[in-house]
């Protein structure tokens, strides 16, 4: 090697280690319909400096939330829109001195449900991406829009900072064919792309992979189930270190009982309200989107915890009913199709706080040699919550889809 | 008790007793979009006299068939309409001489898919009957339609002849509500009957109790799961001697791939596929009825018999793949909600004759405890297939819903 083809390796080498340490903090955005959440983390050291959510976007109370360190700062205002909240959100961080300038956020990543079959890594965002992301609307007509506008506020607000995607579709590219397809024209589904793209892909990557870390060997070692359960709700199979099953589909409304969504519906349902409510079809998908799962059902509230004060009310009871014996029924499926199972994950505000729903779960799974331990159970902390006697190792991960997203986002620079 | 009171009862329990006799021939009819299944019964031994095929109703090259004693029939005529098909089914009963007078048939039976929420019993039909039946076509806009015509076809060919329905639906009704409805909201599920209603209601019925009598234990004993897997193809769940879940939903459309029908499919696709092909949403359900399943993934055929000679085809492997394993996913969905599995029972056109594909299904569910015998299995008798060290009791039982059926027609003139 001469000495100029080594001086210019070594000075790549510095460059890219430039490169990597400029990449300083990153701020992480979860745009849905009325909330945003965000984190702004220090990708060198994956450490978060602050993290809020905006919540009941153009509703009267909008309630804006930062905590950093120790302190916490809140707001209520009416009818907030999303340019304001995306606007606050930059002055607070300056305001509360959490940052001296905005120059110091080096890229902002926003998660987005449906990639598609078009982007299966994280990107940065591009007018041509951007574009790209448009067209895949029809994949998550309630997610992908928002997502969109939020990147677009963004890009008018900090025009010089550099924007990503992270796709939660992308960890379901893996599934097999026999898995992702529906039993529709084959002609179909290879022509338009219909299939099961499955949302919390970023929740469930994550969720899988920290489980076999804390079992200290690596995923592939693993037939595993992941229940992300939050007010939107899904379960995957993990096998051979990859996605092979998962319960949301060629949007995220079906699978589980969610907080306002139907999850699995026969669809002949559809022509049958349209005619009875004078309705279009998107106007009926509509009502299983946002006015159905435990909303719909219990008639009192789309989260759970509305319903301590209505433990006697008949509906209620029904509604937990079938949110648990449908994730015992997909937890059922998923070992029965990869053969038996070694780890169940609990991930999602559901899975992770709900001590007495987890443990009603693993009991009506009993049959198939899965045992809670009570004690781990209420603890409630990351790790292990089976018995030593239980033949699937059950688990509690904490999601946390901002580190997954820091951590694709970093690998678009590498 | 006085002489007259005796004589009152000794009169009523003759006259009970001819009028049980009196039911002597039954024929019962199942009516399908392109084809008319019948067989001619001896209601007080429940011998099957006579039975016959009619295809390819409407079409070129329309195949009628019967089958007597040991002998057969068999014409081939172009676009047999459903009047002449009905007028010969009598024609031949009379000139093949299986019967000397058409007088001597006491009562026809139809199967009909959907009786709602209203029929949770055979009927005898009346014009009253025959109206609310006609409502009912929302529930199964495929079958019942069809149903009704030949109730009405037969009503003129044969005016004096009482005729029957007999329920596919009425074996559900004891769904309990958690498996029963969908998480829509409540309010539509209870003002306009929106639930499962389930197909094949009268095979499962037959088929677990004739398990359950094999077995020589009452069904009540078992937690079971039944395969009716036909052209149309379902799974049923029994519990307490009752039905406790089936894949087959609102109507005949959700659950396992088909024949022609998509089984589960995220209803989101009908807007999406209305777009790309410019359908209503009926045309797009109506893809999903009659050009999906295993039709519309293999591109080859909706009768795996055909597949025989493209066992290289990647797309038949697929489709056969996909069969099997919504098969096995909702074995295992049944066998985690009845907390265990004590009997499961193969039946319908392929459940009976395809050796190959039980074994496949049954290898598939080893973590569950399940082994086939393979001699057993081959052989194919109507008793149990599965090896002694299986956990689960494995079945291979006929259906015979015709017989079914003239046990409930029975109960109706008791």
């Amino acid at each position: 090697m001469t000495a100029e083809r080594e001086n210019e390796i070594l000075y790549n080498l510095r460059r890219k280690k430039v490169e990597v340490r400029q990449l300083g903090k990153i701020l992480l955005v979860n745009a849905g319909s009325s909330s945003v959440k965000w984190k702004l983390f220090e990708s060198s050291n994956e450490e978060i400096i602050a993290k809020g959510l905006v919540e009941r976007i153009n509703m009267p109370g909008s309630i804006f939330e930062v905590a950093y360190g120790a302190k916490k700062y809140s707001e209520t205002i009416d009818d907030l829109s999303y340019e304001r909240a995306a606007a606050m959100i930059f002055e607070k961080l300056k305001n509360l001195k959490i940052i001296a300038h905005l120059s110091e956020i080096d890229g902002i990543g926003h998660r987005v449900v449906a990639g598609g079959q078009i982007f299966k890594h994280a990107v940065k965002i591009t007018k041509d991406k951007l574009h790209q992301l448009k067209e895949l609307s029809d994949f998550a007509p309630l997610h992908n829009p928002t997502e969109i506008e939020y990147i677009e506020i963004m890009e008018k607000t900090l025009p010089t900072i550099p924007q990503y995607a992270v796709f939660d579709s992308q960890f379901f590219t893996s599934l097999p064919e026999m898995n992702a397809i529906y039993s529709i024209p084959y002609e179909y589904t290879k022509k338009w792309g219909i299939r099961r793209y499955g949302e919390h892909g970023i929740s469930h990557d994550y969720i899988s992979k920290r489980a076999a870390a804390l079992l200290k060997k690596p995923l592939s070692s693993f037939k595993m189930v992941t229940l992300h359960l939050g007010s939107g709700a899904s379960v995957a199979a993990e096998k051979d270190g990859k996605a092979f099953d998962t319960s949301m589909g060629f949007t995220p409304l079906t699978g589980l009982t969610m907080g306002t969504r139907a999850g699995d519906v026969d669809p002949s349902i559809i022509p049958y309200l349209m005619k009875k409510l004078d309705l279009t079809v998107e106007q009926t998908l509509k009502i299983f989107n946002t006015e159905s799962g435990l909303l719909g059902l219990s008639g009192i509230s789309p989260d759970m915890r509305d319903y301590a004060a209505h433990q006697d009310n008949p509906r209620v009871k029904l509604t937990v009913d079938i949110f648990v014996n449908r994730i015992v029924k997909y937890v059922g499926s998923y070992f029965a199709e990869l053969g038996g199972l070694d780890v169940l994950v609990f991930a999602g505000g559901i899975g992770e706080n709900n001590a007495k729903l987890r443990s009603e779960i693993v009991a009506k799974l009993a049959a198939l040699g899965l045992k809670i331990d009570p004690q781990l159970n209420e603890a409630g902390n990351e790790g292990i919550i089976s018995s030593t006697d239980s033949k699937t190792t059950i688990m509690l991960v904490p999601t946390n889809e901002e580190l997954s997203m820091v951590r694709q986002i970093k690998k678009v620079l590498e």
